[in-house]
């Protein structure tokens, strides 16, 4: 049906490649109410498991396939002993299933967290903070752990301290140098820990998380901006020095445009006080900043979707 | 082309109706800049015109259409001498519409303002707060101003403290009564200023917002439920007793249910600490809690979507 | 705490007002397999009752609260015996509910309709006809049934055939006219039958909404439009000429604007072929058309939210 | 602050990492007019350029920062002289920026293509098809093209035809067998070109996807499921069959189940007739379906968020 100009394919030969299933976005809340304070945890978990499901695929043999509404109970079950840190309810989650199935070499879980208030310091009344949300992933292979720790949702904006200046200029660039724009990006982390320290060592991941997300802020907050490229790299910087941990982390930071409102049209100045902040398009600015000598790639990343 | 059994339509005449047209959503940031602390205010703007704009329909005469990208602009143009408390920023902006063209006899303006809190008391770093999002609408009609003003997105839960019995059983009943469960809901607020003293008086919007946030929290939190429509009416009598300028309150409360989990087949118990998070269905509980004497129906209602 | 001018409120004593609950967003999938050849049905339906539920508002007694698990479980149980026209499900769904309980004086049914195609004509494989959603509300007073129809979501372009011109100019006009333009917008259509044939008669809704939906496709192709406006009301006037059944109908039509992009910086010129398609913001063009001497309100209208 | 147990990080030098940057869903409509029969072509797309951009990162220097103004810029200049199959336009865009700028090593550019059907087959008015999008992606590196192409969005029900039996079973499992369920999923999938024919050879890129499609809806139809696997795989073998140009195929596909209503205790049965739709959670199902030889992982793929 098609004009290709290939005759030759690589192989007739079709097979399964790299695969993985499980249960998406299983909504848990536990409730602590050991005393009259209650405690409330709030997650989203995904469980996906890896091993040799080939005859599934081929034959539609489910020998091996551990039902995905299977791995929704089992989180629900295991939270019945408490969640704890995120990274190491996953960790429980991802040695169960190992544990229990011989033929599941591996897999990834994740969850995203949703951060409550207590209303005036209520014991039992909550309200929902939801200017961020925590993230994690851990993925085991062969026995060997690897934790993604995250935040995702973090909207900032800088009303000044910010340029964009000393660009290249072709026939298609019409922009202006600015020495004083609106910054703002919605912050979207994600940083891998060790791989040793995470197998052998014990982090406190709720410590951690706070002082990463602090970090975060502060270095938005106070670096003079050129480019947000530059600014991204500050707040990667900072992370990796406070935290030897931490081998690289990963940013996606959107570019959200507040464009100046021309107001001479109505006879009226604008000096950098009125703007339309704009939906689409947005810039897009992605790193990683990483200790020198870790490799380019680590396979945790393949599996996290939404970052290069 | 149907079958119908109506022969005699009420008039074969067809005329144009109630109508209204304008810019939606219009993004506005302000930088407040006068000294080195800046303020931000983020408002989402929609300018609806009412007036006689028939022959704009029937013969496609825009003589009388103040374009909608007029109305953006204006939008902007304002923004320059301040915005301040939403309700009165709508306030000039309807104003302007109905003292500039005299064809222009009311219309709808409406806003919905987001929040940020500075990073570390920064002096123009921010981070956005997005537990919540205030509303306001003003509707003028032949001079006669109207506000409501309102909250929304604001997600709250109480771990214990809610019931739910006595309710009537039928064939199609296999709820079971409950003496404990996980009580939560977006709070979603209007409520409606006396007229007479948004005409004539002078009222602190911002002050009165903070304070009705309050009243709504802490009754949600301090009420023993046995029902969330009893919660619903306790937290609107608060308002309208602490307001004397309030003439009623609306509110659409979902009951986002939180299910127990059965733990049996697994061997556990699981006494309120173990629950899955819904999304669909949802309870959908709305009510007026209005002042004695207060008409049932005021126009204002008509205009404002996504409410009884 | 709040400055206001009010000394005396219009009445100290606080009372209940308009008020419904219910559930909403039951999702029902109904596969009607007497045959090989299978039919699939795809709703999502709200329930909501009326009546004097003041006790369970004031004092938290339910036992005139029909659960709002209850009306869900009905909904289902309903579509055991077969679904059909939506309007004509809501009524089965509707007149239960105030047949079934004698304090339920009436109440508000609605559904969204999702349309499904065949694969290759296959018995019983189907994919998700996305296009549009077709609406429904059922509005029971008293005994007396009121049923309001639409459509929502039909995104239409016309990349010529369209103007805008005429318009008043004042200090903050800066659109140019337009002779060619490209129109868009996502309609969304709701109409009213009359009260009489819906109480009496017998409507084949399906054959209806086939035949509004065509006519408002149509007009929207074949007028030369001068504004927006006068489309909406073309396509209006199509419908209630065609059916004498109808009422009133209301549109809600956003102007999604489309900017030609300026290419002259690059040494291009651009004859109406490349534009920018914005989000935000947009124009909003709302209005009714109706039959002479239809009143301008209609109570069904106040509880259908998203539209004046 | 935090209580590890690193006490040598493996570097303390940092440094950057991969990066990229670019302009993100750049909404693009191009209509040809070159008869009174006009086209309409309707992109999303998204620019991100590779190089080295360390001075920009460390030090603020914008001198190889290519604006992502200019690339947006760069979208609509390259659109004047027509768009064409997408993955075609993606080329034009790529080869540009790499030939233009020196430094530019390479890039990733993507878009989504929505779909308009006429009205009516009329000349210039349209309705959007909104049942699915088309994707493609670019990547060049070192000269070297690579193309992904896709769909999404395809959502697609079996409502018999689909069993899940002979799973293992342990202390958390609850789901029963079944050997006749609904089986439904929305199609994400994304399949590689060979990279000799992508940059030696021609492709007819429409006639392929259209192609793709096709196989894909007819095997999920005509094949009798036993796991969401095994249909998975049988539509990626399908593909692959028909097409040697293509290496490989992966697919995400949400279960998404259709819960069968218990209608007992209303005293009704339910012969597969009446189900609730859930939203979450939902299985997933992932795996690539590939040509044996063809390596288990392509650097492509590290930069295509939304799926391992």
């Amino acid at each position: 049906m098609t004009a290709t100009k290939i005759e030759t394919p690589v192989s007739t030969k079709i097979v399964l490649g790299q695969n993985q299933y499980g249960k998406a976005e299983v909504r848990l809340v536990k409730i602590t109410r050991d005393t009259k304070r209650h405690e409330i945890e709030d997650l989203n978990v995904t469980s996906q498991l890896h091993g040799d499901f080939t005859r599934a695929h081929i034959d539609g043999d489910n020998a091996l396939v551990v039902p995905t509404d299977t791995q929704k109970n089992t989180v629900y079950g295991l939270a019945r002993d408490g969640v704890g840190a995120v990274e190491n309810f996953l960790v429980r989650l991802g040695t169960h299933f190992t544990g229990e199935f011989d033929w599941i070499t591996g897999g990834r879980w994740s969850a995203e967290q949703y951060f409550w208030d207590r209303i005036n310091d209520h014991d039992h009344a909550f309200s929902r903070n939801k200017s961020e949300v925590r993230t994690a992933v851990l993925e085991i292979v062969n026995g060997e752990k690897n934790i993604v720790a995250g935040i995702q949702g973090l909207t900032v904006l800088k009303s000044t301290g910010s340029e964009f200046n000393g660009f290249p200029v072709d026939r298609y660039t019409t922009l202006q140098e600015t020495s004083d724009r609106i910054l703002a990006t919605d912050v979207t982390a994600r940083w891998r820990y060790n791989t040793k320290v995470v197998n052998e060592g014990e982090l406190d991941f709720d410590a951690i998380y706070t002082s990463v997300r602090g970090h975060l802020l502060s270095e938005f907050a106070n670096n003079h901006s050129y480019a947000l490229q530059q600014t991204m790299f500050e707040m990667g910087r900072a992370v990796l020095e406070a935290h030897p941990e931490i081998d690289e982390i990963k940013m996606s930071l959107p570019n959200k445009h507040h464009f100046l409102v021309d107001l001479t049209p109505f006879g009226q100045d604008n000096p950098n006080e009125v703007f339309f902040a704009a939906d689409r398009p947005y810039g897009l600015i992605e790193a990683t900043i990483t200790r020198e000598g870790v490799p380019a790639t680590h396979p945790i990343w393949e599996n996290t979707p939404g970052f290069c």
